[in-house]
Order: C-alpha cells, then structure tokens, then sequence
C-alpha cells in the first residue's frame, strides 16, 4: 500500500508558492487518474481566480469533484481532502529525503504522509478493499479533493456555495480526516475554536523621537498601547473584556465525562511544551481551556523597536496583535464589538493626545458538532471494530474552517475522522505516518463505510 | 571663512564604517595641519585599539592633541570637538550635495557644518582674530579633537584618563561646543541626563507556540511582559518603580527661574513634533519634564512577531525593553537594582511558570554644571558682549557622556557653549549652520576668552 503513497510524496505539490503551482495540478491530475482507474468519474472543476497581495490574478488549480456509482436507497457520503503540502527543505532539518518515502521502524517519513495524502490514500484504500473483494461498497461515495489547502483554500468555499444544489444535493454526510489525534488513542474530532485576529494601532507624533530629548514630555504610543494590551487579561489567563465570554455553551454533566476518558499525560505534555505548569491544574482543565473556551494570545507589536541591541526610540506608531480563540455560541463580530468596545473604554482612561485605531479580521466562526449525529454513532462504532477501544471524543483548539464551512454552506452533517498520530509532525520536519495508523486507518475508513449504512 | 568650512565638509570623515576611516584620518590631519600653520604644537595620540562586534580588532584613529604658546599667568583653556561626522546621501533626501557646502539664504548646508566642523572652525577662527590683531590671546589654548565621536568616542575616556596628570594637569576649564540652543536665543548648557537601558526577559515554553492549540492553557510570555511593563508608568509618565526619584535634585527657586526666560514655543513645539498636548501644560512644566526630571520609555519588544499581518504565534521567549533618563542626583546602579528589584516584585505577583531575567546597560551619569563657576560667569557676558541679550540657560535631555567624563576624569570645571541653532538637523538630511551664528558664534568664542581672562 505504501507504493502508492511513495509515488505521491514524491510530487513536490507545495502550495505555498504560487508559481509552482503546476506540481499541485501534477498531483490532482494523477489523483484524479486514479479515481478514475477505480471506476470513479471525475470533474477537474474550475476554482475560479485569486488576487494575490501584489495585485496580480492568477488562475487557481482545479478542484476534483468525483462520485463512485451511485445506488439511490444507499446514504451518501462525501470525503474532504487535499493533496498539496507545506514547504520541506533537507536543510530545514530532515532526516531524510522528504519527497522519497522512507520507512524507519514501522513510520513512512515525508512531506504530506500524513498531511493529507497518506489519509487521502487511505480512503481510496478503502474503497478498494471492498472492490478487491467483489463486495458492494454499502454507501454511495462522493469525493471533493483540492490543491490549496496549506495556503486557505482558495476559491474552495465558493465552489461548495456554488455546487450546494448539485454536486451537495444528495450528500448526506461530510468527512474529513485532515487532523490528528489528540493521545495514542484513535478520535473523532467534534469541534474546533473560531477566531478573530485584533491590530490595535495607537499614532501619536508625526515622527519618530529621540527618548533623551523628548522623553517625560510625551504620552508615548508604546506606553498607551502596554496599556491596553494589558487590560485584555488576568495573570490567571482570564479575558478581562466585558462580556465577551458570557455566550460560552455552559459545560454540560454529558461533556464532562467526555474529558475522563482521554489519555492525556499532563506530566508528559509539560516535558514536551517545556512549561513548569499549566495555567489550569488538571488534564480535564487544560484540555477544556484549550477547546472548549475562549483564549486570547498577545502576539506581538508592529513598529517599535525589535531588533537585537538597544535603540533610543520613542515609535511614532506602534500596532498590537492579539488574537480571540472563540468557541460556541461566541459569535465573531459580536466579539469584535466588544473588544473595540473595551479598547475604547480603556484608552478614553489615559487622556492621550494619540488616536487609537482598532481593526479585526475574523479568521472563522467556532464549530461542535452534534454527538448524537449518525456519523459519530457510526465513527465510534467502526473504532472500536478495528481498534477494539472507545474512541476519544476530542476537538481542535485550533481553527480549521473547513467543517465549519462544510455545515454552514451545505446544511449536510459533518465529522472530522482522523486517522494521524499525535506525534506525526504535520507541517514539521521529519513528517510521518506510521504503518499501523495508515493501514489500521484505512480499515477504519472502510468499517466506517459499513456502520454508516446500517444507521442510514 | 565659509572657505576653510568648504574644505572640511568636503572630507567624508564619517566614522561608522570602520573600513573607511581613513578619510576620518585624512580629515584629522587636514585639521592637525591647520593647527600647526597657527603656531599650535600638534600631538596626533595613539588611542589604541577596539574591538568589533565581529570580533576583529582594529587601530583606531589618533586624537589630536594640540596646544598654543604658554603663559603661566594665564588660564588654560582646554577646547574639546570632532571632526567625524553622521553618514550622509543625496538619495536620504539632501536638496544640496551634503559633501560641498552650498550656501542658500544665509545658510551653509553640508554634512558637519554644525556638527561639529564648523564650531571646531569657529574656535581655530577665534584664536585666528587674535593672531591676526596682533592681540595676545588673553587664555593659554589647548584643544582635544577626536575623530569618534559619531559612533561613541572609542578609546577618547581611556586617553583622557591616561593623560589627566600631564596634558590636563595644568588645564583650567573644558569647553565644548557640540550641541545646539534650544531656541532662537543664544544658550550656555549646564547638564545633561544620564541614562540606563533595560532588558526584560521571559522565557517561557521551549518552542514557539501555535495560539489555537495551546492558547488558554499556557501562560504566555508576552502576557507576563506586558504585566511588567505595564507596571512601569502611569498614564501621567510618572515612573511607578518605588523609589526611583527620591534622589532626584529638588528644584530650588533660583533653577525655577531659569526656565522662565527661555523663549520655547509651546506650541510651535506642538505642531513640530504633531502632538494636541504633551504630558504637561506649561512651557516650564515641558521643559523640566525634558531636562531635569528623570523619563522612562518603552522602546520595544524583540522576539515577539513584529512584521506586517498576522501570526498566530505564543512566542517562547521575549525581551522587553526599555531605558530611564536620570538627572542628578540619581545614580544609575541605584536605579538598575531598584528597577530589578521592582520587576521581580511585579512579576513574583503573576504566579508564572516562566523565567524572569533583568539585565542593564548603563550609558552615563547625569551631569549638571555650577553656574557659579567663572565659566558660566565669562560665557554669560560673551553672550552679552556679542548678542546683546542674557543667554539661556539650558540642559539637554538626552545623554552626552563627554562633559560628565571630562569633569569625572580631570576633576576640571566643565561647560557646554553651543554656537549650532536649534534647527540646524545634526544628524538629519540637510544640515546647516547659518552664516550668522557661525560668525557670531566665533566672535563669541573670541570674547570669551576674554571675559574668562578677566575673572581668573
């Protein structure tokens, strides 16, 4: 099996960098060929155009669209992925070549074995196994592949608006399995954290000053913008900002016991992140305040003065960054509002002759899934078949549009079904799937095409 | 006169580039010769080596050490200036080409016209006007002129101290003149304010973090620094670190009253540096806040993300920093252990898993100068005799070590005659000293000779 996965981390499919984007079409046309082969019909769909920062437009990469034969008293599910990956550079620090496939005891090292080809292979694995052995495959298969994952997705989500009454119209169900693990116990991922992303600008004189000449006459920018960005948390890693936490869903009895089962190590998470301690005591505490409640990081300023050494500056201008990870029922723009809302306040406090200009981007909205939805029945089921454990039920502290674009745009169920180890090193050096993830994955995938049908 | 300006600003003698300081030493020895023409006795000092950021050590180039026929009756004047200047390109912004000095207006434009070529001229002139009356100077003369001063007068202290028992063993008075007034009115400076620099360290997990997966269960360097810097100063400018100004010198009646003649603009200083209002409200009150009270500034934050856009980065380690301008009293291993003393109080309170590390650089003491020294006396009627009106007397903000060294170091009196307008741009595009003052300014040194005769 891992011949496959060989041939296609050899493609050098990074999206980062759009005029190589000719590797990424490389790569869907031989995936989409192998669709094909399996007896699939493939649409290579326009993704349209994007504006690049220079202004340039380019023309994005297609999207493959494919469906398997379709039985009308069966479900429907349709499979997420993509197959281009994150830059990997020998020099970055690679053991090994990162575009030849390299097995070491029992893990296949390179780029995109794990994110997102080795999974992508795994469910056409999959759906194989059943051809293999002249068994209908007991769901109808659809697949939508693409080519810009690592880079946001370009034109993605306004293909899936645009094919909601066509290509998404006999979906029943939506699957992703483009993250990991949270232990060394499989999972089904049932929400991710949504986020804004806050420049608070402070402009005061029309120059740059010389501290030693200017300094004590001054309401200095920096000291109003330390300000502010202070006022947004306590030390114990509460958000101060008014309100901002009140539409939290409070913690149910049902989600608690969720946190029992998971096999998280709190010692060992301290080695790994190099950390004393965590701001919460127990692993059930860390976990929540990693996926279950709002966060926000102070990620820097823009302006003064960051270089080595010192330098005597008063900046005439200086931006923070700070970042709102939000979870449900937060709602991002009435985050935003708060938080200018606070800013505002706070600075109305320093009597400063500067102007305060607060800006959001807001990156995606939370999103939890609905446990008692067939696919997680289904999902939890087809893990303890191949696994013979209960799966942990975990979700993404961080923000992964995707599920929540797919439930939004579609209206159809989703689940997030990975298949990668916690350890895999997605987007790091020394990338890998391990054997038994990938082929004990590829099962899974197909037990879930079974169980799946039983619940339809 | 311009004439002999026209050939110094001609000579590239900037020092930054250690590769180019040969013409630094051209410039040296076109000005050792001039001295010599004028009957001056030339020494051209070793001042040793220095060694580079790279490593590399290097020559450094001579310091002149000049002096002109003696009288034992008479005071000895010791006459401290540079002949190295600030880099300077057409393309920074320069109307006028900054290496040939171009008069436009009544005023002489090029690269060291006021900084410090030019008053260094103005002194040779003064001692010229004598020689050409045919009048005995009325002061033995020695002069120190260096070729450092622009990146921090290497080696100049070391040689000043190596030579405090024989060339300054029988000198009376130092005078430099290598800053400007603070208005249109002629100036003597009695002080300037030392300073400190400030690193704050916290160093938190051992890599950087990614916001959406850790955020919420981390305590985040950059929210302890924000903690302890915020912790610095109130909104008002006061520094906030416990006993940090008591030894600040109390203004006594007689320093009030200083203050009210100096003819500053309070708001054409508004509009010059963009400000609706500075920290204080009286002209008197900016002043003081500039001069002789001590500031503390926030320059920046190096290790946390500082460039355009976003990142969703929890950086692992970040340096805050930040400097106080001291006044007398103040001593600066009394401020850096107060202000570690501070943030370690500050930071105890955060309860934080991180490492806290406080380091400081000192740059100079504070000096202030006696206005009863005959000095200031002499200077006050030469200003007088030439202008007509009373001098200001006024204190420059930012931290000039050379007058606190040359008053540490010989134990001689110290003053600081400016003859460079207030907006001649040192060290900006399209420096000038104007005809007038630099022709005033060296009658002015003319008559002080004189009227420092007359008090010995």
């Amino acid at each position: 099996k891992e011949k496959g996965l060989k041939e296609w981390v050899a493609i050098k499919s990074d999206s980062g960098d759009h005029t190589k984007w000719g590797e990424v079409e490389t790569m869907l046309n031989m995936a989409a060929e192998r669709i094909k082969k399996m007896g699939g019909k493939v649409e290579l769909a326009d993704a349209g155009t994007h504006q690049l920062p220079s202004g340039e437009t380019v023309l994005l990469p297609p999207v493959i669209l494919a469906e398997f034969a379709k039985d009308p008293k069966k479900a429907t599910l349709c499979i997420y992925g993509h197959v281009d990956v994150q830059p990997a550079k020998m020099e970055d620090g690679w053991a090994t070549d990162p575009f030849n496939l390299t097995e070491i005891k029992g893990n296949l090292y390179g780029r995109g074995a794990t994110d997102n080809k080795g999974p992508v292979l795994a469910w056409l694995h999959a759906v194989e196994s059943y051809q293999a052995t002249k068994k209908e495959i007991p769901v109808n298969i659809k697949l939508i592949i693409e080519g810009l994952e690592e880079v946001g997705s370009y034109g993605l989500f306004k293909l899936i608006k645009k094919r909601r009454d066509s290509f998404f119209a006999d979906v029943d169900f939506i699957v992703i399995s483009d993250n990991v693990w949270a232990t060394t116990t499989p999972a089904l991922t049932y929400g991710t954290r949504g986020s804004s992303y806050f420049f608070v600008e402070i402009e005061g004189p029309k120059l740059d000053l010389h501290s030693g000449v200017y300094g004590g006459s001054i309401q200095e920018p920096m000291a109003d913008l330390i300000a502010l960005l202070g006022s947004l948390l306590d030390h114990t890693g509460k958000i101060q900002v008014v309100g901002v936490s009140d539409d939290v869903t409070p913690l149910t009895e049902d989600e608690r016991k969720l946190y029992d089962n998971i096999s998280f190590d709190l010692e060992e998470m301290k080695n790994v992140v190099g950390v004393k301690h965590f701001l919460q005591d127990t692993k059930e505490e860390v976990l929540m305040a990693r996926w279950r409640y709002p966060s926000l990081s102070i990620h820097g300023v823009e302006g003064a003065f960051s270089d080595p050494g010192s330098k005597t500056i008063i900046p005439r201008k200086v931006t923070g960054k700070f970042s709102i990870r939000q979870v449900p029922n937060m709602d991002p723009p009435d985050v935003e509002r708060k938080v200018k809302e606070h800013l505002e306040q706070v600075f109305s406090t320093l009597n400063s002759p500067n102007r305060l200009k607060v800006t959001a981007t807001v990156g995606a909205k939370p999103w939890v899934a609905n446990l008692q939805d067939s696919q997680y029945v289904a999902g939890q089921k087809a893990v303890k078949d191949v696994f013979g454990v209960e799966p942990e039920f975990i979700r993404e502290g961080s923000t992964i549009p995707i599920a929540q674009t797919f439930q939004e745009e579609t209206g159809k169920s989703v689940m997030m079904l990975p298949i990668s180890g916690h350890d895999d090193g997605e987007h790091s050096q020394n990338e890998k799937i391990s054997r038994y993830n990938y082929i004990e994955g590829t099962k899974l995938f197909a037990a879930y095409f079974y169980e799946l049908s039983l619940l339809h």
